[in-house]
């Protein structure tokens, strides 16, 4: 067995189109240890669009035989990735934490995320819901016509183009959440590996790949493809065979890729999850009771992983006074004594480097945490601001993708309410508050729900729990699409449509909205949910 | 009560910008009765982006009161918009059939397909789904780390922009299906009226605002513009207050707003539904015991409304041999009986001619319907070709709006099959067969699938059913967003976006989601359905 994971875990250096190892043309990239400064084998060779056209036309010659699997079939096709997952668990953590400096911890828990939400997409296929049946039967004698019988269900949009984020090398990247609801839709998948985790990539292409074999899918079902996001993935975006793209990431590398989308003759759906500085409110109750506590676990929440998450508390917001002066000396307390972690890569420290030092010039320093001699290390950063220079400046307002934050001090409650209105939209937006805060924070959450897709209470945003009633997702520029999530059950809805069958005859109904309801799912039959 | 409505139904030739009669400063344009080529009173002026502006701040300024209102409470509105129309139908009627040249009954029916769909959305209020409510209860000791309590709720995106159609005065006009899902939703909506039936639109406008008014909702919840849409509506799709866009018309006019919006800085949702030629199959046994009858069907839905519809039957496919022949014989005897008459404008009509003309260079003409002195009269046409002739062109493959239609001549099954999957995408497709052709409508029902928004068998596309199951819309050009339906009851969650609350205390939760279900509607918790 050891010999065996040994084998499926010797790394080629190569990308795999349609169940095929293919050698890359252009550029060589190499993994990258941040933790010693050193670059990881193999070599990792850009793949070209005579690559993308190969991926492309597998996945839309997979897409008939993929999209006709059953449910049951494609939960064991999920499975058998999650499965596939497990049993290279110790080399994949191991390549994981060398290529983004993360620790083995959380590599560790990325893993059990990632085959848990592989599991859940399982568990809605079998449940069924995702159909979206609907019945409304015939009625032959309504007055003055009669009415047909009329059935929806869902089907797949067809090949999905996924883009590896750098910041969870597992869980939004080759098997993460968006390969993993395309998948459960129906829809073959074309992934572009981040160049951060090339060998992770690559280990976890191989684990879908023999789920694909496993399972008697059709090859193109998935191919991983090495590249630049300009070159390769554009062409992946633009290719018409392509029905929708998935990518969390940078800001620029999100309205890039909606760009080279809108200039598609067929407009396509792309769900992009960009940019976001979730904001935290603490309100005069809490920050009374425990303002100290919370200036700690706000040192908590900022520094984990460097700081490297969507959801990183890169804003807080609270009424000037004693408490949150006990915050801020907390905090400043709690951040002189962290750390400098690694960040994933050079061109991410760099680039945090440059947005501390911009912020540095517009907002008052709090404290820094300690420096490192690692270059790629993340020296925390924590600013202050009151509300009208926070207002005016965009740069204040923008997200630094990192260990940064900013607290802005506001004269009064109308103030703190002021700078909430003119926030931009969010993946997450925080409140602190105590019982005696619920009048404040009931004001404040009408313009909360406008700018946030989650929304929470005394905890920190940090952290996304796969579920079925989580929202990864929120207004521009949190993301391209607001509509959806890309996090817990309802992103199997992003890849997609409803169909109606008008007075289709009854041996070529689909098993969702045939009579008798074979697969004993929820429909809905003239309006009323029935599992009848 | 008779003077009440005469005095109600007086036309002033103004716009409607939340709740008040502001006359615009641009063009003027007048209805125009196609039947006998009159141009209609009063004048109605363009507005500018003044009106725009004024439209859109008293839109956002409603947005807040309007979607804290209670499902009820919107349902009350659109019961009472739906009898405000009733009780105006009578001058209302006229009107529309003064400014359509379409018959009494076909507008008659339109106003009961008006109202009853602004009664679905009001049941579907009031049945509660629609906020896609899901639990995943708090799990505190779970390991390693407690999960949080997360809820989920759908609220609406924000303002909306509507956009009149010319072929349906009233069932996609100012309280058409897009307006009607929108204010279901809780978004205020700004109309942007179509030329073709001003009269008919400022008398809609108005049974909506004073629903407003009666409702006691904020006066922005509702307004009526008029004006260019490369002007007034490329104003009114970029300003920023806009969330989402509904339109029904031309593909041209479809795609320059979704260019329009593209170049926003915040993408939003454009609904588009613009182009279909409705493919219509004859299968081989269907044709044989019944080629005739169907020709005679056919020619009834290619004729109704000047053939005036999104889902009018433009293309025949079926195998060559005595059935189709029999099919042709039949339209071609149907047609020369068949009488012109009016379409919605000298433009619609221009439109059609010239649509007609190039067609007839391209295909052979089988027949044509009688001619007219009325010059805006639509003389309904038929053409045949072969499979390769119309593969190979852009101009048979094209939609010409009106009853015009062309029949394509396959030598074999392979070849009807090899038609079906190039065609572009529908809004619906539709299959005549018999029995005897159940196997070669399996093999050709997943093509048709990945075309269309709504298959039928052994029926006609005209008519569209408003229900809980009904799909209008389809992959591109039939719309530019196929994952959603522009009628039936699933169209209210194209101006929702889902939010997730976690942790929030309990005081806080919206009703939907809270304790005890004080709404009683369905719910997801933990993955399971209940109204528990």
């Amino acid at each position: 067995m050891t010999a065996t994971i040994a084998e499926s875990t010797r790394l080629t250096g190569q990308m795999l189109i349609a169940g095929k190892l293919v050698t890359g043309t252009g550029q060589e990239i190499r993994g990258f240890d941040p933790a010693n400064g050193t670059l990881l084998d193999p070599g990792y060779r850009y793949g070209d669009e005579a690559n993308v056209d190969a991926a492309c036309a597998a996945a839309a010659e997979a897409f008939g035989p993929y999209r006709a699997t059953t449910s049951e079939q494609r939960a064991r096709f999920l499975e058998s990735i999650a499965a596939n997952l497990e049993t290279i668990a110790a080399p994949l953590i191991a390549r994981a934490v060398a290529e983004s400096g993360l620790p083995e911890a959380r590599i560790t828990g990325e893993v059990g995320r990632t085959t848990g939400q592989l599991r859940l997409f399982a568990a809605i296929l079998r449940e069924g819901s995702w159909t979206g049946a609907r019945i409304d039967p015939a009625l032959p004698d309504r007055k003055p016509l009669p009415r047909p019988d009329i059935r929806q269900r869902a089907i797949p949009l067809g090949p999905v183009a996924v883009f590896g984020a750098s910041n969870f090398p597992l869980a939004f990247s080759v098997a993460g959440g968006d390969t993993a609801s395309a998948l459960a839709a129906g829809c073959p998948v074309v992934v572009k590996a981040h160049d951060a985790h090339p060998g992770t990539s690559e280990l976890v292409a191989r684990a879908i790949t023999d789920a694909v074999t496993a399972e008697g899918l059709h090859p193109g079902t998935f191919s991983l493809l090495f590249g630049s996001g300009p070159g390769l993935g554009t062409a992946l975006v633009t290719d018409p065979r392509i029905k929708a793209v998935g990518f969390t990431g940078s800001r620029s590398g999100g309205l890039a890729l909606v760009a080279a989308a809108a200039g598609r003759p067929e407009p396509i759906p792309v769900y992009a999850e960009m940019s976001s500085v979730n904001p935290v409110f603490l309100l005069d109750g809490a920050l009374a009771t425990r303002g100290g506590d919370l200036g700690r676990a706000f040192v908590g929440s900022l520094t984990m992983g460097s700081g490297q998450f969507c959801t990183n508390p890169g804003l807080v917001i609270a009424v000037d006074g004693p408490g949150l002066d006990a915050f801020v000396a907390a905090a400043r307390d709690a951040l002189s004594q962290s750390s400098a972690t690694p960040m994933l890569t050079p061109a991410i420290a760099k680039s945090y480097a440059s947005g501390v030092d911009a912020l540095s010039a517009e907002a008052d320093l709090v404290e820094r945490g300690a420096d490192s001699d690692n270059p790629v290390a993340c020296r925390p950063a924590l600013f202050s601001t009151d509300a009208p220079t926070f207002a005016g400046s965009e740069v204040l307002q923008g997200e630094v993708f990192g260990s940064s934050s900013i607290i802005v001090r506001c004269a009064d409650v109308d103030e703190m309410s002021t700078v909430a209105a003119g926030l931009e939209g969010q993946l997450t937006a925080t409140v602190h508050a105590d019982d005696t805060d619920l009048d404040a924070a009931r004001a404040l959450l009408p313009t909360l729900e406008t700018k946030a897709g989650r929304i929470l209470f005394n905890g920190w945003p940090t952290g996304v729990e796969v579920g079925y009633a989580m929202v990864h997702g929120g207004p521009f520029p949190a993301t391209s699409d607001s509509r959806t999530t890309s996090v817990g059950g309802r992103a199997i809805e992003r890849f997609l449509r409803p169909v109606a069958y008008q007075d289709v005859p009854k041996a070529l109904l689909p098993s969702a909205i045939a009579d008798g309801n074979p697969d004993g799912s929820w429909r809905r039959i003239d309006g009323e949910l029935t599992r009848d």
